[in-house]
C-alpha cells in the first residue's frame, strides 16, 4: 500500500457540514491526506479554520485559479492528486472542468453541474482526460443498498416489475412559510440555484437510487411539481411517473415540505419472485420480502452478504454505521481507482450518474412545463 | 335499547371471507341477529351454511326476489330490517336498488357499482327512500384512523399541503404469471370484474381513505395504469396523481403485483403544523410528525383520543384490535342510525363514498385511456 | 356440525371488559348461544343486562346457586353445556368445583383459584367428572403463538438453553402513587387479591408462556418482589429467576409500575439453532433469528404456517386480527371438545395449567418472603 | 484550538476491530494524530502496519516499555500526550499504571483491570497523577444516551422506580457448541481472560449504562450465572437482580448465548412521571412513555436535544451516526479535558466508571458462587 493519497478540499470550512462529512470519510481508512485547500472565499478565514484542523497552512489558497496554477508547479509526487468540490453548485462545473484538464481527479457533490449541457462538456473532457471521477451520491454507498444491487444483479428478484422510491423532507417549511425567508433563501432562487429546488436537490437521489440498485434505466417520465405560494414558484414538491421498460413503470415522490419528515430517502423495488425494501434512516436493516415465504431481513457484517457490502463494513454484526461511514466507503472506492487497483463498478457513482441526473433533472422541469406530459430521457 | 336489528345476508356463504367478517363484525356489539338470507345461489347449499352456522332456516331464500317478496309480506317489526350485500360486484348495484325501493337499510360492499352512472340512479333512490345506507369501506372503521380524523377537523395539520396514500398487495401474482390462471380468473375478466382491476378493487380504498381523513375533496387526477402481459391488459398496477386544490397535491400508489406486500394500504397526510402517517398492517400506531417536536405515537384507549375513536376501541391499551373489530365499527353506527340515535358523520361511509368512489374510478381509466391526461372529478 | 352449544355466563355483566371479550369470542366462531346467565350480583341489573344484549330473559338467574339448580331441572338437551366464570378472582373456585361436579363444563378465567391446594381439588373433581375444563390465558390463542409452539416441537429451533419473558404494564402507577386509592382498591387488598398482585395477574400469564410455547416445565425459581410504598406491601413488581433443566436458564419479569407500558407481554427464546421473539402488543409479526441467517418474520395466514396457527386466523395475510380473535380461537378449541372431535393439545389452556399457574404464584410468594431463595415447583 | 494532540496507540495493529474503531474515532472531530505506538508484539508487523495506514516509523517501539522509555528522552512538546491502550485484557493494568506513573493520559479500553485490586491500585495512582483517564464504555458517546441522562437529571422521570437492562449477543454460540473450540478460544480460559466472560465482556456494559443514564448508584446484588457444558464453566449467560435504594430495583440480563442477537444492547427505565427506552443497534431512536400520553420519538440533531446530546452530532436530523461516531464523542470530551476545557462530566466514561465496573464483575462471580446470594458494592 503506498502512502496516502494527496487531497485538495474546495469548499466546506467552517460549519460547513458537508465538510465535515468528506473529511471525515475521507480520513476513515487511512487513505487520504488533506495537503490544499481553498476552504472559503476569504483567504484568512480559509488558514483560520486549516489552523483549526491542523492542516498544513502553505498550501492554503487564495482562489481555485490560484491553487490549480501553484499545484501545477509542484512535482507530480507532490502535488495534489485528487480535489474534493464542496462548494455551491454552480461552482461544480466550471472546477471540475478545469481540474479535469489540467489532470486532477476529482470527487465532486452533487448536482454535478446546473445543466445537461455542462454534463456533456464535463464528461467529454473527462473521457479525454482518463482521470478519476466520483460524484457523491453518498447513499449508494450503504452497505445494505450495495447489498441489493448485487442481490438484483444475480437475479433474486426476477425480473423487475415495478419501483417505488421516495425522498421527503420537511425542513423547508419554516423558510417556506415565511414571505421573507423564501424570498431570500438561495436555494429557492432560481438564478442562483438553478431550474429546480426539490427535484434537483433530492429527487435526483432517488432517481439515483433507482438506476444504481436495480440496474434499469428509466425512460421516460411524467412530473407534476408543487408550490405554496404565488410569489415563490421554485418547486419543493413533486411527483414522477417513471417507465423503465415494456410493462415496467415506478413512481418518484419527492418533498421538501413533508413535515416532520427529516431525510425520508427510500426505496422499494417487486420483482417477479421477491422485493426489496430500504429506508436511509434505518440504513442496516434490508427488507426482502416474498409472497409465499417469511419476510427476511439482511443486515450487514454477515457472511451472507456480498462482496461488495461486506467492504462497506468495518464492523461485526450488530454495530450501527451511519452515513460517515457510507462516504468513506464512497472515499474507498475513489481510493483504489486512483492507486489503479481493481474496484468493482458500483463502489462509487461516476461521470454518468452526473450525466444522468441532470438529463433526469431538466426532463421534470421538461415535463412539468409542458403541462405533465411524458418527456423522454436520453440513451 | 330495542331488541337487536334484523339483518338479512346475501352472498357470503360458504368459506366466503367476506362472510365471516360481516357476521363477526354484526354479531361484536350485540345489535345484530340475523334472521334471513340468501348465502349461496343454490338453496341447499345455502341452507346447509344456515345449519351450520345456526341461522334458523325458514328464511333462507332460494334467491334475491323471493327475499324480497317473502319479506315484504311479513309484519314490519318482523321484516328484515337491513340486508348486506356480500355478493359479487356486478350483483350490488341492483341488489341495492331493489332493496332501497322496498323500504330496507343496506350495507353494501365496494365497489358499490359497476358505474357512476349507476351509482347515481342509487343515489337518487336512497335520497328519496331515505333510509340507511353503508358502504364497507372497512379500514374506516380503525380507531386510529378515526382519530386521524377528528383531529384534523380540529386543525391539527394546519392547512394540508400534500398527501400520499398507498395500497400495495402482491397476492396476484401468483395468477398473473400464469397464463392460463390470469385468462381464466373473473378479477381479470373486464365482462366480470369491470373496467379495473387494481384501482377498483384497492386503488379506491386509498382514494377514499384520503377523503374520509383529511375532509379534503379530489378535484382532478392524471393516470398510469400497468399490466404485465400483452395477453391480458387489466390493470393491476397503478399511480394516480392528484390535486385537491390550490397547491394541495397528492399521489396514490396501487399495485396487484407488490410482491410480498400483504394488505399494505397506508396514508401519510403533511400539513402546515404536523403531518400523519399510519399503516393498516399495524393499525394500532399512529404516528404525529413535526419539524420541531419529538413523533409522537398516538395508540387506542386512550382517554387523549377522539370520541370518535373512544367509542372504536372495547378494551384498554395495549389489547391488539383488528380488522373484526373496525368492521364491527362500522356496524356499531349503521346501528345507531337505523335507531334514529344521534351518530357522528364519520361513523360509517355513505352513499357519497360510493358515488365518489366510482367517480374514482372511471376518472383514473379515463385518464388513462387518454393518454395519461387531467381528468376532472365532479364536484 | 350439530347446533351452537348452549353458553351459560357468570359474571361479566355491564361494562365489563372481560365480559365483551368472551361474548365476543364465544360468537365468532359461530359456535355458542348465551342461554343463561348471572352477570350481575343483582337479578335487576342482570336481566337488564341480558335486555341490552338481547339474550332472554327467562334463565337469567338471580345467583349462581339458582342457575345450578334450575339448569339441572332442565333436560340435558336444553341444559347450559358449558359455563364462563368471569367473576371476581375467589369465586373462580367455588363456582367452577360445582359446575364441574354437576356435569357442565367449564371455562374459567385466571387465575384459577387463589391457591394451590384449591387448583389441586379442582383438578381431582376434574380428572372424576371428564368433563371439559379451559383456562383462558387469552394469549396462547393467537397464531403466532402457536405458531413458536409448533415449529419448536418440530425442533426449528434446536435444544433450548434461555427464555426470557416479561409482561410489564404501568396503568397502576396512577393508583400506588394515591395513598387513598392504594389503600382501597381491591386488587392491592391482599384479602381481597390473594398473595399477589403483579405476580397473580400477570407474571402468571409469562410463566404461562413459557410453558405453553416450548414444552419445556419450569423447575425451580428465585423471586424478588417490589412496592413502593411502606403501607402497601402487595407485590406490584417483580423479577424471577428460573431454572428449567441442566444448564436450561431464563428469567420472568412483571411490572405493574412500568411506566407507559400498555400491556407489554413478550417472550425471546434461545435454542441452539434459532430464536424466537413475540411481543403481544404487535402479535402478528413472530421474529426468528439466526446466528448466520437473515432474520426472517413470520405472519399469519401463509400457507408456510402450521395447522394449529392456520386454524387460528380467518383472513387472508395483512388483515390483523387481535385479541378477540386470540379468545375466540381458545373458544373454537373448547367448542372441539365439547363436541368430542379430534383436538389439538394447543388448542386450549387447561386444568393442567391451571395447577402449575397456582404453583408458579405460590412460589414467587414463598421465595420473596424467605430472603430470594430458590423453591422447586412440583412435577 | 492548539495543534492535534498526539497520540499513541498500544495494539489495535492488522484487522484489529477495536483499532480501526479507535483510529477513525480519534480523527473524526480532527483533535488528534498518531506520532506513536506499538501496534503489534512483532516490531516488524507494527511497522509494516504503520506504513499501511500511513503513521511515521520513526516512533514505532518494539515493545510498551521502550516506548515509555524512549518517548520519556523527547520534550514535552513533542511527547506523546495520551496512549490508547487496545491491548488483551490483562494488559490493561500494567501499561495503564506505567502511562499514568509517567505523566500520559490514557484512554483505556474495558475491563479496565482484571480485578477490582487492581482497578483501586490504578486509581490511586490516577488520583495522584491528575492526569485524564478515559475508560471506552462506547456506548455512553451516542447522542440519545446522553440525551436520557441530561433529561433524568432534569427530572423528566420523575422518581425511578425500576430500571431493566439488557446485553445479548450470540455469536458465541459457534465456539461454545464446538468442543475443540471452547476448550482453546482465551475469552473461554479463565486463566486468560480473567474471572468471568459474559459479565466482564458485556454485562459489564449495561451496567455501566444504568449508572451513566439514571445517575442512580447500584447497591447490591444477586446473579445466575450459566455456561452450557460441563467441561467449560465459564459464564456465558447471567441474569443479575439489582437493589439500588428503597423500593428502587431492576433487572440487568446478559447472554452471549442469545442466539441471533448480534449486539443487543438496551435500557428502559421506568419513573413515577414517564419512561424511556433505548436499544444500540437502533441508537437514534430514543422512546419517550408516558401512561397518560403519546409515546414520544426523540432524534439526535433536534434542537430540543440538551447540549451534550447536541455536541455528540454532527449533521441535521435523519442522517443516521453510529459507532464511530459514539466513540468519537468520547474522544472528543477527552480532548478537551487534555486541552483544559471546560467539559460536562457526561462526555467520558472514567476512572470511577472503571473501578466500580471491576466491583460489579466480582460481585457477580460471588454471588453466583455463594448460591445466588445478594452481595453489596462498594459505596
Amino acid at each position: 500500500m503506498p502512502k496516502k493519497i494527496r487531497l485538495g478540499i474546495l469548499g466546506g470550512g467552517g460549519d460547513s457540514l458537508i465538510g465535515i462529512l468528506h473529511r471525515v470519510a475521507s480520513q476513515i481508512n487511512d487513505n487520504y491526506e488533506i495537503v490544499g485547500a481553498v476552504f472559503n472565499p476569504d483567504i484568512k478565514e480559509s488558514i483560520a479554520f486549516a489552523k483549526e484542523i491542523d492542516v498544513p497552512t502553505d498550501r492554503i489558497y487564495k482562489d481555485f485559479d490560484t491553487l490549480i496554477e501553484e499545484e501545477m508547479k509542484l512535482p507530480a509526487n507532490k502535488r495534489i492528486q485528487v480535489c474534493s468540490i464542496l462548494t455551491p453548485n454552480f461552482l461544480h462545473f466550471p472546477m471540475a472542468l478545469k481540474l479535469i484538464e489540467n489532470g486532477f481527479h476529482v470527487i465532486c457533490e452533487k448536482p454535478m453541474t446546473t445543466s445537461l449541457e455542462e454534463a456533456k462538456i464535463l464528461q467529454k473532457a473527462h473521457e479525454k482526460a482518463g482521470t478519476v471521477f466520483a460524484l457523491t451520491h453518498t447513499y449508494t454507498g450503504y452497505p445494505m443498498v450495495r447489498q441489493m444491487r448485487e442481490m438484483i444483479k444475480k437475479g433474486a428478484l426476477g425480473k423487475i416489475h415495478k419501483v417505488d422510491a421516495v425522498y421527503y423532507q420537511g425542513w423547508i417549511n419554516e423558510i417556506i412559510h415565511d414571505k421573507k425567508k423564501r424570498s431570500t433563501v438561495w436555494r429557492l432562487d432560481p438564478k442562483k440555484a438553478g431550474i429546480s429546488s426539490c427535484m434537483g436537490d433530492i429527487g435526483t437521489h432517488a432517481f439515483n437510487m433507482i438506476e444504481y440498485t436495480t440496474g434499469l434505466k428509466i425512460k421516460s417520465l411524467l412530473t407534476d411539481f408543487n408550490y405554496l405560494y404565488k410569489d415563490n414558484k421554485m418547486d419543493v414538491d413533486g411527483t414522477v411517473l417513471i417507465r423503465m421498460g415494456d410493462h415496467v413503470k415506478g413512481v418518484i415522490r419527492s418533498s421538501q415540505v413533508a413535515t416532520g419528515e427529516e431525510n425520508g430517502l427510500g426505496i422499494s423495488i417487486y420483482g417477479e419472485k421477491a422485493a426489496f425494501k430500504w429506508e436511509q434512516e434505518n440504513p442496516n436493516f434490508l427488507y426482502m420480502l416474498s409472497d409465499s415465504k417469511p419476510t427476511q431481513i439482511y443486515k450487514p457484517g454477515h457472511a451472507y452478504n456480498s462482496k461488495l457490502s461486506l467492504e462497506g463494513t468495518k464492523l461485526p454484526p450488530g454495530h450501527p454505521e451511519g452515513i460517515f461511514d457510507s462516504m468513506a466507503n464512497i472515499y474507498l472506492g475513489v481510493a483504489k481507482a486512483i492507486r489503479g487497483k481493481n474496484y468493482n463498478d458500483g463502489e462509487f457513482p461516476t461521470m454518468t450518474d452526473g450525466v444522468r441526473g441532470m438529463n433526469f433533472v431538466e426532463a421534470t422541469v421538461e415535463s412539468n412545463k409542458g403541462g405533465n406530459v411524458w418527456v423522454e430521457l436520453e440513451k
